[in-house]
């Protein structure tokens, strides 16, 4: 397709700030940046995949939730995982990641467990994407563990339309996922307006004692979505990134501290405040102190995955990610049945020097 | 004097980056950045102040010490105030703050009350600049409270050279300042580099329990500055930035918290990491939500400083801050005896309006 058919779809007036990449001998072109397009939008053999939108956050349900919808409220689980979109391109099916870079180990991965499923939705949906999280502690971006997950899974929670981006609604989405057999992420029931804050908090609360992530409030046409999240989601990034701290932005801490406040201002009584900043001082000191402990030893410290597939897609993931100038340290690499087993380390250099260099009395201008 | 010769004193290439302003009819210029020069440094009449040298920090003690220093260690208390420096020009003491800003609060307040005593230093050594913080807690930039002092007072923990910025030795400086009555910070000896550490690891134990700031080591020749803080001092330094946390740099909350992580590292046993981390969870978290609910409760907040001094003085520290362009409310304005105490609220625009839009509701995107 030529540049000037895909301006055309995507109504803009250039190309300027895809970048171009390849998978498998073709090459496509993603929008990595917020922008003049949803982040994540993908150009590839002449179809369009609109990025997943990005959804905004209240901090304050009782007045966020009846200032943004007007009349009911769908509420599903927010699963912490890696954001996916599923597209159908020239008849294959292929799993781009939230930036719109194809991700090869979840594209073999979603092929062969949810192949089938997949292509069904999308025969009777032609230019369906389907949207969704892949959740459980083996995968090469986040480290979450879900107890429903033994190893990796996807759970959806949005179909939409590739060219337009535009959503189907919630309860047309679930039963479609239920007949052709793929799994969406829990279902919190759609609620008057009026009923949704009390109704979302008790279940954050919920989800807060189970260590989960949060919810996402959605119109039943999905044209608007609004997140919250609990604070176990808010304390344990903390406490991964101040594992990490000279890796990971200020600003990621800064703005879960932030929600921290807002949600000890809406949820807490009398000594749950107390017992929410100690866990904070404790999510933020105690796995910094950890770090500089582990390399006081000699140790270095990364950010540590586990990845358990096909031979095939585990080699896949590790070129994938090398390929991306990651530098990746195999620790452990086994058969487990057909599958192979690999625990690997992407090196966090910064936390690594920094913290040695402060460690050996280095000074700090 | 014309530019040449200021670039020949200095020298530097050109003026760049220098900034002009006016004192009493007086055009000078300061340098408020880093770079080229000593931040702060003044072109005042044909003089040279050169600015105050950043003092580096160690985050370890036992290795920072005796890494940077070789043979003895002078030890002084480093003080929570604002730094000023102080130099005669033209017959003319004036005080100026630490970006090189002639503060016409500081110069009268210091001209009436250690007058005599800074011109006699300044007979006895032509050239010098009194370096020292002020201290107490009514004074229009820092709000941290001495017991040794009612309302304001000098502190000097350096004597430098204007055209130069050289430094006297410690002893040199604390046996003059004695003998012309000018008050120096509180001393902690000299004491061999390899008892340093534990000594000011002592000390910083003690002033700690103390709520004070911390120490500068220091070469007794001076060539050579180390700073490093007491938990306090972090402390407090995050509660006060996460009272009003979208004002303040996040970078500043960040290296709070890291020296904070060193520090656990290096001074705690058993129990005290436990207790480091509640109190900082709750430095961090109790004064935002302390703040988000008098917001919610329709205060403003801002901060919030005392000025008792002369009419005159007063008069020159409200006109010089709205002159820099803050906005300040004065909340209190009485006589006190021959003084006029004034208290004042600096607006901090940014926690007001954002954490507002937050409490009405409003989305983070």
């Amino acid at each position: 397709m030529t540049e000037e058919s895909y301006v055309d779809l995507l109504g803009v007036e250039d190309l300027d700030g895809f970048e171009r990449r390849e998978h498998g001998g073709t090459e496509y072109r993603h929008y990595p940046d917020y922008g003049k397009v949803e982040r994540g939008t993908v150009l590839y053999d002449g179809e369009v995949v609109r990025g997943f939108p990005k959804v905004p956050r209240t901090l304050v349900l009782s007045e966020g939730v009846p200032r943004y919808f007007e009349d009911e409220v769908a509420v599903e689980e927010k699963m912490n995982g890696y954001n996916i979109r599923v597209a159908r391109i020239d008849g294959e099916v292929l799993a781009f990641s939230r930036s719109g870079i194809v991700c090869p180990f979840t594209t073999k991965f979603l092929r062969r467990v949810y192949g089938e499923e997949l292509n069904a939705v999308i025969d009777e949906r032609p230019d369906a994407v389907v949207c969704g999280e892949m959740i459980g502690r083996d995968n090469p971006y986040t480290s979450h563990d879900y107890d429903e997950v033994g190893s990796l899974d996807l759970r959806v929670f949005d179909v939409r339309d590739g060219p337009t981006g535009e959503p189907m609604g919630v309860k047309e989405r679930r039963a479609l996922c239920e007949e052709y057999g793929l799994p969406s992420v829990p279902f919190f029931g759609v609620h008057p307006v009026e009923e949704a804050a009390e109704e979302v908090h008790a279940v954050v609360s919920e989800l807060d004692e189970r260590g989960r992530e949060g919810v996402v409030m959605k119109t039943p046409d999905v044209s608007h979505q609004l997140k919250y999240t609990t604070s176990a989601a808010n304390q344990g990034d903390l406490a991964y990134a101040f594992s990490l701290p000279f890796d990971y932005g200020q600003d990621f801490m800064f703005r879960r501290i932030v929600r921290e406040a807002f949600q000890a201002h809406e949820f807490d009584e009398d000594g749950d405040r107390d017992e929410r900043a100690r866990s904070l001082g404790e999510s933020v000191l105690g796995s910094m102190v950890e770090t500089v402990e582990r390399i006081e030893d000699g140790d270095e410290v990364g950010e540590r995955h586990t990845v358990r597939a096909r031979p095939d897609e585990v080699e896949a993931i590790l070129d994938h990610l090398r390929g991306m100038g990651l530098q990746i340290t195999v620790e452990e690499d086994r058969r487990d049945g057909e599958d192979r087993f690999v625990e690997f380390v992407k090196k966090t250099q910064a936390t690594n020097d920094k913290t040695r260099n402060y460690l050996e009395g280095g000074v700090v201008q």
